[in-house]
């Protein structure tokens, strides 16, 4: 349920699938940044290989199926072609992605960023946790920085099967989402400065209180959502810390995060400035300072439709009901996106699509309609020339 | 700067002064919640004493005079009679209150408070700080359980010298404070429980985040202040911690502190009462539960005007400008008045009189001053049969 990235929880996890992986007969590699590589040889291993990835780094209250479900399809799909002996003309690859998450080093698909060129491995490896430490610090730590070099060559197709964590499958009843793409996010992180005072004597007028300023942010981001101005517009205020936090004196500091998510990327970069502009105002009003930072960035990606409509077609071929939708969450399918064709298979999650939650559930059937098609499309895939 | 109430650096800073007391022909005793009294015996040791007292203990970014210079200050009167051979009739002890700041234990005055037995040694044993540790863990980690039974026997008088911690005498270009009494403090914890859920992927509208009800009820409560309807209301919210407090989670619980200040008693009960009414407003729009605890209550301390009236005189006789004042901070001095008759003298602040930081600053002569009259109130009512 907690096992954040390069932690010694994730590397035990990764540890116990590479385990699996080896004994399903792959070639296990890393590359740079720590992303692992499981591969199975084609009838043709001088083709780029289809590649089936996801995470096993979790959030700090964990669900069990965000990540692994589609790690661990991954290697349903190797085991069923050696159970039944099929050999595919191109090689097919399980991709482990390190700090999916990015809620230990703040920025997140950063293992498949680093892949696909959007990131490069020193800016990566120089991100430190709250303790700071240092990405670089714990993949050299964990001995997990391999010979494969960043950004890695093109695979032929990427796929992807992942919980939805949302509502809309379940609401509406679809067996398969078929995803379109991958909404745009933006984190903003924040640094107010007030200044210490006492909390019996100052009077108000003489006050800066930092924590103040963050609740003012804090309440027009709902606002602003709830405004619909914004299209679509999702925020999230996560990470709320202030300083000394001593309940008889003002605070001088505070620092909050801010996740927007909107699937255009002209609205979310409207209510980016909108928000730095209210931080402004919140200067005036309460004299502190505030300092932002963005964090973390992807505009919206747009999926293949060779993928997507291969996809559609498996799902009504096995009669599962399905429908297009796009994510409301980043995978590491948004980065492959940028250098091969790719998709993504959606199953449906229970209790409203609960996740990042130890309530986040999806059903035996649910997974298994999911990694059927995940099966079907890949080795569709991988026999093209 | 920080001796935050029984932790090895409060203690260490207690040792030195009491060593200080003994250099000083103190004979010092504890009493059960480990209040320290040194005393200076009198012509006739049979009458009850005249205590002069304070605290050292501090909040985790304090200044230097909160606390400390109505102790030292003591400890000056003590060696200046030392020095000119002066007996008393009375004895005169000097007081160390433990944990006044209530920053690690969540009450504040809580010696004085069992001394005068507004709060009882078991209540007072049985508080713990943030980390589970009780007070009457330390207490007995430390050795500070002494043989003086609470509540104690009243003294004759109770006198206490301290920084005014606010603007007004600096700007008014007073002295001295005669210090009027001490205005009503209510503190509250809220404890918000809301549900984790994805950042990116859970809509709006299923959404229950604990950190935007508590930002609400802190720009309530600012609202509050600034509308005027309840007189001179002084509001801080000083702890502000969510949980799981990472960027693209929506916070399960959230645990907030409010610090209610003002002169007069209705008008803070009326806030109260308002503020948890808004609570119960939060809970239908963001679907949270807040449940609330009052950790502090002291009503509003009016001193008596035969110390008032002692401590202005002397001002005057010295030549001093002086104002009545009402304390904004709670003193040690607010739970005496329960028990015997009590005063306090002011001394200005520098910079708005800012405290409870770093900055925190009063003159030599400032310091000096208020000394002055407090040996001379003191020594006024120890020779009074």
């Amino acid at each position: 349920m907690r096992r954040l990235a390069l932690t010694d929880e994730d590397v035990a996890g990764r540890k116990l699938v590479l385990s699996w992986f080896r004994d399903a007969g792959l070639e296990v590699t890393l590359d740079r940044i720590g992303n692992v590589r499981a591969r199975r040889s084609g009838l043709d291993d001088s083709l780029a290989p289809v590649v089936i990835g996801s995470h096993v780094d979790s959030v700090a209250t964990a669900g069990r199926f965000d990540g692994c479900l589609g790690v661990l399809g991954g290697l349903e799909v190797v085991r069923t072609l050696n159970d039944q002996e099929v050999r595919t003309l191109r090689p097919i690859e399980l991709a482990i992605w390190t700090e999916e998450e990015g809620c230990r080093f703040g920025t997140d698909m950063l293992g498949s960023a680093v892949a696909a060129g959007r990131i490069t491995e020193a800016q990566a490896r120089s991100l430190t946790d709250a303790g700071g430490i240092s990405v670089g610090a714990e993949l050299d730590r964990h001995g997990l920085v391999g010979p494969v070099a960043v950004p890695v060559t093109p695979p032929a197709h990427y796929l992807e099967c992942h919980i939805e964590q949302g509502p809309i499958l379940e609401a509406g009843g679809y067996e398969i989402g078929v995803v379109t793409g991958v909404q745009a996010i933006l984190w903003h992180r924040l640094t107010i400065r007030g200044r210490a005072a006492h909390a019996g004597t100052t009077p108000d007028a003489l006050r800066h209180s930092a924590t103040l300023a963050a609740a003012l942010v804090t309440v027009k981001l709902d606002e602003m959502v709830k405004s619909g101005r914004y299209g679509a517009l999702l925020a999230n205020v996560g990470r709320f810390d202030t300083a000394p936090n001593l309940v008889n004196i003002v605070a001088s500091e505070a620092v909050i995060t801010i996740d927007l998510r909107n699937p255009e990327e002209d609205a979310i970069q409207r209510a980016s400035a909108d928000l730095l502009a209210y931080c402004r105002e919140v200067e005036q009003r309460t004299g502190v300072t505030i300092a932002s930072e963005i964090t973390a960035h992807t505009p919206p990606v747009q999926f293949y439709d060779e993928v997507m409509d291969e996809v559609e077609a498996t799902a009504n071929r096995f009669g599962l009901s399905n429908r297009r939708i796009m994510s409301g969450a980043g995978h590491d399918a948004g980065e492959m996106a940028a250098i091969c064709p790719t998709g993504m298979v959606f199953v449906p999650g229970k209790y409203d699509g609960i996740s990042h939650n130890p309530r986040e559930y999806s059903t035996p059937k649910a997974c298994a309609d999911g990694i059927n098609v995940l099966f079907q499309c890949a080795v569709s895939f991988a026999n093209r020339s």
